[in-house]
């Protein structure tokens, strides 16, 4: 591999990594699909240059080094250990106050998820206690959470709302995520959940909140927030068919990103719909038949997968990501971060996950973890790759073997973390450092 | 609940722990069974004094704070954060060199752990690459998983040898145990593993093998080692239930405590043997009939569960603990570290799995974590509770709910360890009082 730099040479670098077991993800156009989802585009010895935030060359160190003009600011001296891309954690919902450990006692007990939402705890409960939280404290927390995501090399996370329901607090809450953006390294990808439950008010009238969802809040969100991704929770207990397509077809007309939380718990039918009005992504996909599978591999949408949510239910039942990546269906992961079946900010546990029961390889599971999340949240061409152009969000792990990654669970092996050229958590990092004023 | 201590009133205290949310797991004698395996002892604004590296008295703040006489030389303000003994790690391997990420790889593509041993995988590589590290090298991995095992909160844990498989190697690795036990706060309670698997040079030899073991090595592990566990691999691919009861019995003969590793895979019947003779612990316990779990409430081991190996492996079979604690069979954790099934140092992890697969509740799975642990370690009345008279080994989490232990998943809860009455890991302890001189 020659190096790959966008400028001339004669390139002036703020700072190199070198002596590094690069990880680029690199080349060609779109997410990784069928064989190609385990192209790693692995460099032994090798080096980036960051200019002004962005990758400027990658490659072999020595060509890397021929490339440049003069002695660049900072060098980095990796010591081979493996450099990645900053994970894109592609499905979460992180605004939120209050704890759902008293859920799990539930379920242990023998209570499952839609009957303890049928008795007003779960997404309920968390909408209740969110509501009545101050502004102060549910920026605290988010920003706390954020810290943590980051510590586990997490650079882009896409974050919904969702546990607002009604406009005034939805849009309070895509305001948060924007203000969270501003003052956090991490970079935020704002998702409008309004249809994540039917909220207290609106009881045996859920046709009552989908009009509401329809004709204000949607119109609202899309004026204040022009652009951002629509989601709605399609399941037993939440959402059904119809009442998903008209809000994803009002969010289309509207301009809005399209994204299904389908097949959780019933197959309602949604991975067909939302792959077939073009959803960027449909996510968790558990009870997805071989039919479904067959959609999304001819319409394209990115497949976000969620192991960490069948690991928060205790449940065994995982999506069938080998049937995906054998049909050609570009496959992602994330954490889903929320209080009721995934309180975890670690994807190195989802790539731990995501070989052992979803039976990717580590090379997929980390192409699912970076480029291709990086589609799923609609930043596949600045993000999830380490390649001349893109973000320098970089993360260096603990070692010279990028299958340590998964091999090795529970703990972190992120050592460093780099968003936009400058280095933000990790090791000998300033804690004054970590967070932009 | 009022103040206990071990001196009259009028204790001098090196140090208190004040306004914690106390779970000490303390009162009563032996370890928790049944309904008793949930009893945590929770004290609210509690506080804990110590003196001499040995707790001094637990109680109501306002008790304890009374019983001292003059002020303590130092005082921890907990800040209502969860104050609870320091974890117990009843089962691991820590003593080895070299990855087994290769293996993962092989079990996502479908083979099984019993096939690649079989291929001369699996244990026996880790036993090549071991014999050929330098002692530098294996005490300096040692030490490394003592620190991460530290910061995750354990203070004691039960260290097996078992990749040196020759009287030398196997002699080299106890002596490496007791060095580490000299330089890490972690306190080592050691176990010979000579029957861990059959070496190469014994191969289609296996009794010529468990006759060096009964012959030469626990003679001179028992003359070298007084007091040590003995343990020994009874499964299919490793030894035999006859060869197993050779070893074992010889063992006691030679005055070790009996640990066994049981039903891991198959049920070749070692749990009632390892029972019958009196074993502290059984340990994995996953292939285990009802018949077995009644011979262990009749005999009192307690059975060491090991939640993380079944994950490491990418397995939906767990134990039949819930079976257990019904039938009063006291119930202990370990993480089973090791570079095969379960390369995690993260006991946090391992509530969180023993709660959602193993169906304990959070409370039964801290007592598992701790006290019961301590007991299946040969340390039931120095580790394990927060009462008078046992070491000063205490750990604080991040929050006042003890569930968030187990609700939260994939970080770490764990923000200041002590042992021995000496904080040793977490926030705001600074590196250079980590390690022991």
């Amino acid at each position: 591999m020659s190096v790959a730099a966008e400028r001339r040479l004669g390139m002036i670098a703020d700072l190199v990594i070198e002596h590094a077991t690069l990880v680029t993800v690199a080349g060609g156009t779109g997410p990784l699909r069928g064989a190609r989802q385990a192209d790693l585009g692995v460099v032994p010895d090798g080096a980036v240059a960051v200019a002004d935030g962005r990758i400027a060359a990658v490659g072999p160190r020595a060509a890397v080094l021929r490339a440049l003009s003069g002695v660049p600011a900072a060098v980095f001296d990796a010591g081979g250990r493996v450099v990645l891309p900053g994970f894109v954690d592609a499905h979460t919902h992180p605004v939120w106050a209050g704890s759902r450990a008293e859920e799990l006692e539930q379920r242990i007990a023998g209570a499952t998820y839609v009957e303890i939402m049928a008795g007003g705890g779960g997404i309920g409960s968390t909408v209740r206690a969110t509501r009545a939280a101050s502004e102060t404290r549910l920026l605290a927390d988010l920003l706390g959470r954020l810290d943590r995501l980051l510590a586990f090399g997490v650079t882009t996370v896409e974050a919904k709302t969702g546990y607002g329901l009604s406009t005034e607090e939805e849009l309070r809450h895509l305001a948060l995520l924007a203000e969270a953006d501003r003052r956090h390294p991490v970079r935020i990808v704002p998702t409008f959940l309004g249809a994540h439950a039917v909220p207290d008010g609106f009881r045996g009238r859920p046709d009552a909140y989908v009009d509401l969802v329809v004709d204000e809040m949607l119109p609202a969100v899309a004026t204040a927030w022009p652009g951002v991704f629509c989601d709605v929770f399609c399941d037993d207990g939440a959402f059904t068919l119809a009442q998903a397509e008209r809000i994803l077809r009002r969010a289309a007309a509207l301009g809005l990103g399209l994204k299904a939380h389908a097949d959780e718990f019933a197959n309602l039918g949604c991975t067909a719909l939302a792959a077939g009005l073009g959803a960027t992504s449909v996510d968790h996909l558990v009870a997805t038949t071989a039919e479904d599978v067959a959609v999304l591999a001819a319409r394209g949408s990115v497949a976000v997968l969620l192991p960490g949510t069948t690991f928060g239910l205790g449940s065994t039942r995982f999506a069938p990501a080998r049937a995906m990546v054998a049909s050609g269906v570009p496959v992602a992961l994330g954490t889903d971060l929320n209080p009721g079946t995934c309180p975890s900010e670690s994807m190195p546990l989802m790539l731990a996950l995501a070989t052992r029961y979803l039976r990717l390889s580590t090379a997929e599971a980390i192409v699912a973890a970076t480029r291709n999340a990086a589609y799923a949240s609609g930043r596949g061409e600045m993000a999830g790759r380490l390649e001349p152009g893109f973000a320098a969000d970089v993360i260096v792990i603990d070692g010279d073997d990028y299958r340590d990654l998964a091999y090795r669970f529970g703990g972190n092996p992120v050592v460093r973390v780099m968003v936009g050229g400058r280095w933000v958590a990790g090791d000998g990092v300033p804690n004054a450092e970590r967070r932009a004023s």
